[in-house]
């Protein structure tokens, strides 16, 4: 698959484009240290990023009404901390650990890879669970040139509710076949193929730190790249 | 004013970011020409885009229901063609008029004003009638480095329904007193105050070509700056 086969390329941000175990975990030690709590700040991240993928689930197939991510994340915090007996941190204390979210750091070959592509006619653009703004300022501070923030936010849900996926195509313009979901998650990725996208995986091993077992590329998956670096000269490739 | 009076700043497109009027009469002229007509091709420009206003104002005022701009602008192109003796016109000459809104030269400080904000800590995006699709388009082609798409379409109106503004405040999860509108028309921007937002002015007097009447600021305006690299410099400066 090529450049031409497609005319807009949308990101998976959470664990695609960014390490958030690293940037989460800081955040969490240096929140709890400051308070003079001791825990296992990795595994306190890993615990909250677990209950993600259940939480926005219910919102996508309608449990749960919508509600922005920052809220989503206070409650999975919160169960969080009681579960790790650290609930001696404040309101303060966890709104600023919400906010951990919209500050993570790239994938070195993120930025690189999307400036690439930039030089190429397709469009790039997010789609993130994460709301605009949070992708906006993520985006800026991690130097991300994305041609366009889009995110779940904007059909109130979450991925992999196959709205969020059709709207993407709908706001861009494109056709569901000629839109290419990169992502590092199988569910995110069998989803958009659901919903008629191109879909290209891109493997994360460290997403949950060195020593998580190795993800397989989801069956079906139109194109496998190592990384964004990778993908951008992959489509953009003689073999096109 | 200064870059710590505000959070965000969006930016209308058509006129205070690009050039149309050159861009949409080559479009003329040269669809136009192939076809074997004659016409003053800057005044069909002129004309189309005079009914612009009171267009999208019927939908902004809910006497129109919303459709997209380019449904819009062909409409309006429709009427401007009869009215010019140009109906020798086909569909897909139409069609690619229509187009030629999607790829509009930039002002010569909008590239490098937009550069100078990206490296302050202020959020910029477009926020104009245009729809998503345009303006990723649009902006990637034309090298205007914004750090998020915001458009009308997403609130399923137009400038100047406030409704649009408060949604960019909404989505960029700013409040609307920190959020800065950018435009070289005045009704725009007296929209925007009404919203709640701060305003700046930046004259495009070469907007309707060399002949036209120039545009007084509109009163209560936050700030008025030469162009897009000058409001940048006054935004970040010393003064702030």
């Amino acid at each position: 698959m090529g450049v031409d086969a497609v005319d807009a390329v949308v990101f998976d941000v959470f664990g695609t484009m960014t390490d958030w175990r690293p940037s989460v975990t800081d955040a969490l030690a240096g929140v709890g240290g400051a308070a003079g709590l001791r825990a296992d700040w990795a595994a306190v991240a890993d615990a909250w990023r677990l209950r993600y993928g259940v939480t926005v689930g219910k919102v996508a197939n309608g449990q749960l009404p919508w509600q922005p991510l920052d809220d989503l994340h206070r409650l999975m915090l919160d169960e969080v901390l009681t579960e790790h007996g650290l609930n001696a941190l404040g309101e303060a204390e966890r709104d600023s650990l919400v906010r951990a979210w919209h500050h993570l750091r790239p994938w070195p070959d993120a930025a690189p890879g999307l400036e690439l592509l930039h030089n190429t006619p397709v469009v790039t653009a997010t789609l993130s669970n994460g709301g605009v703004g949070l992708l906006a300022r993520l985006t800026k501070q991690a130097g991300l040139r994305f041609d366009c923030v889009l995110s779940a936010e904007l059909a109130r849900s979450y991925k992999p509710d196959p709205r969020v996926y059709l709207l993407a195509a709908e706001l861009l313009e494109v056709e569901p076949r000629r839109l290419l979901m990169v992502a590092c998650h199988p569910n995110d990725l069998e989803a958009a193929a659901k919903a008629g996208l191109r879909t290209a995986y891109i493997p994360r091993p460290l997403e949950w730190g060195p020593d998580a077992a190795p993800v397989d590329p989801p069956a079906g998956v139109d194109l496998v790249a190592e990384d964004v670096v990778d993908l951008a000269r992959v489509l953009a490739g003689p073999g096109r």
